[in-house]
């Protein structure tokens, strides 16, 4: 069964195919986007392993001229020089305006990849085909790209949007369990800020840290739900004038965590459960929301098999300076998003550090 | 007088305005534009020395946080290496999405801090102040920025527009005249592309060669009519989908001979002209284009001061490898832009090499 979401946008609207062992006809997919002949494919060694050879044969297939290459796996080679890697590659290969650049991987290779599509020849096509669960719900969509600053997470970057994304739900069988859990992060978050019917049947399943616990109708419902709520907030504000900050829910603590652990202890999605547990303890703080729902929430954290409380030993004032250098700081004001439901969230610079230094020393 | 010319795009327009002394009326010029309180000026040592106070003096007394940073003047600085200490100075700053970039300066100036703009924070405001003649009728309107890969001109970089241009024409005062000699290949290129009538007013001055011959009314048209142009076509086409691309006649050839001198050589500017006369020779042979036409546009680039031959031992076949890495490559073709009148050009992908070789071992 294949599903199909639109992500429909002023300027340049896509679809989001989710279906199992679609990664075979990506190259018929790519055929009917008016793309040019050449395509550059980026990947990690471990994912190119297992799935770069069923994309190479059906975009060769399908009439495209292939270069393949693989940038080191991690977080920390999320830098301006593997940028320049990509750059050196697509001289090298003689990219032109109408070509493509495929990212086949996690949140690392599709931020790098779309960034590099996004400077090269001041912008060329960028296919998403995410590998992990947090790439397939969230990253892989919305045209967010970028690499991190030594000093901050993703303050490099631009927005460039996919002309598609590519979802092989087949490819999750592969994936290691502490990458599972960290995307159900933000499928967490998605209940939290967006959709309440997701939440509830995140509830009723019994364990969410491991795919076989998860009956296939709740994985399909996972996907698609998530993917939706990304369509819809980024088809409503594409740039994060307004709605789309709702998006950074768990984020802005959870990049300062991820930061001062130097992007090494912890995976984003690990940080993001960590960040919705401060954040919706300072909404319960604040008097915006109930501590019965931000148990709920907590609880659904720790099912999916996720932290939440600070790593041990990490400096709390050292949070909070690094939350100055966030991007969603406003005339010096860090702005956090609060549930005030479940479903429902509030975007507020009114939380001062104070909050957050007695949230953060009860974690 | 104050001339102010709209540039229409369908996401964010902007004004140009063009007026003697208005420098120093930066700051309520951008007062009036919703931005953030934090500014950070780029700029060059020489420029900086001769007008940064005015425009730090005036951003500061119009409520702005000024800081300012110089980079190192010329087109070998035109590196990431240049934006990377650009995104230092943005965090030391702690440069937030609603701040501004200023670029006070030349083409490079401009081309560097609109792309370190369009990449901090995933776009922040840039505001473009011209001193060049070769910036204010060119490379300042129309959201082109980027910088050199080592083997290619502006093949990394991103469309982002400016918010607001100012062009004060008293800054043409102080400017070197091969500066200006290098501005003028860029008006007689709208004069050949886009406007008979600039053509004309061109031919009817003695001398294009220096400030001091050239009459204020003939400098105003000159400003004006190729602000205009330029708004015209940026207007019509932003992103280069089609029409955009006639403005860059003469920088096909151009860019190669820039590149195989190592942007050492010759002014940007300079190595256009030198484009303009191949790009009208190629049009000739084709029977696209009168020889007293070409003439026509060949007298002006002299009158300008400009060489209308190669440099003595350059390679020309290296010419035509180069030409390959063209941005306006597309499927191996070189796209290349021809009169047909004075003032109408058409886009080409029929020049073949040997066409090319037979005008340039002439030149």
């Amino acid at each position: 069964m294949t599903s199909v979401i639109n992500v429909n946008l002023p300027t340049q609207s896509y679809e989001i195919a989710i279906a199992p062992a679609s990664l075979d006809q990506i190259g018929q997919s790519l055929a009917g986007l008016k793309l040019g002949k050449k395509v550059l494919l980026v990947s990690n060694p471990t994912i190119f392993k297992h799935f770069g050879k069923i994309a190479v044969d059906s975009l060769e297939a399908a009439g495209f001229q292939v270069a393949s290459y693989c940038l080191p796996a991690g977080e920390r080679y999320k830098t301006l020089n593997s940028i320049q890697k990509l750059y050196d590659i697509a001289l090298e290969n003689r990219l032109e305006r109408s070509s493509t650049m495929v990212a086949l991987g996690g949140g690392v290779i599709g931020d790098m990849t779309g960034f590099a599509a996004a400077t090269w020849l001041r912008g060329i096509n960028v296919v998403q085909v995410p590998t992990t669960l947090l790439a397939m719900v969230d990253s892989a969509i919305g045209g967010k790209t970028g690499v991190n600053h030594p000093h901050g997470k993703n303050l490099i970057g631009a927005f460039h949007q996919p002309r598609f994304v590519l979802i092989d739900t087949q490819v999750l069988k592969t994936l290691p369990v502490r990458e599972l859990r960290a995307g159900m992060a933000e499928v967490i978050k998605y209940g939290v800020i967006w959709d309440a019917e997701l939440f509830n049947q995140l509830e009723q399943s019994k364990r969410l840290d491991q795919l076989r616990y998860i009956k296939p109708e709740l994985m399909d419902a996972i996907l698609t739900r998530s993917c939706q709520a990304k369509a819809d907030v980024v088809g409503k504000d594409e740039k994060e004038g307004g709605l789309r900050a709702i998006l950074n829910y768990g984020h802005t603590v959870g990049h300062a965590v991820e930061s001062l652990t130097n992007y090494r202890l912890l995976k984003h999605g690990e940080a993001v459960g960590i960040g919705m547990v401060a954040a919706g303890q300072i909404a319960v703080n604040l008097g915006l929301w109930q501590q019965a729902d931000a148990d709920r929430q907590n609880a659904l954290i720790e099912k999916a098999g996720l932290p939440t409380k600070l790593p041990a030993g990490l400096d709390i004032e050292g949070i909070i300076e690094a939350l100055q250098l966030d991007k969603k700081v406003k005339d010096g004001k860090v702005r956090f998003v609060l549930p005030t439901q479940i479903g429902v969230v509030t975007v507020t610079d009114e939380v001062t550090s104070d909050h957050i230094r007695q949230v953060l020393q009860k974690m």
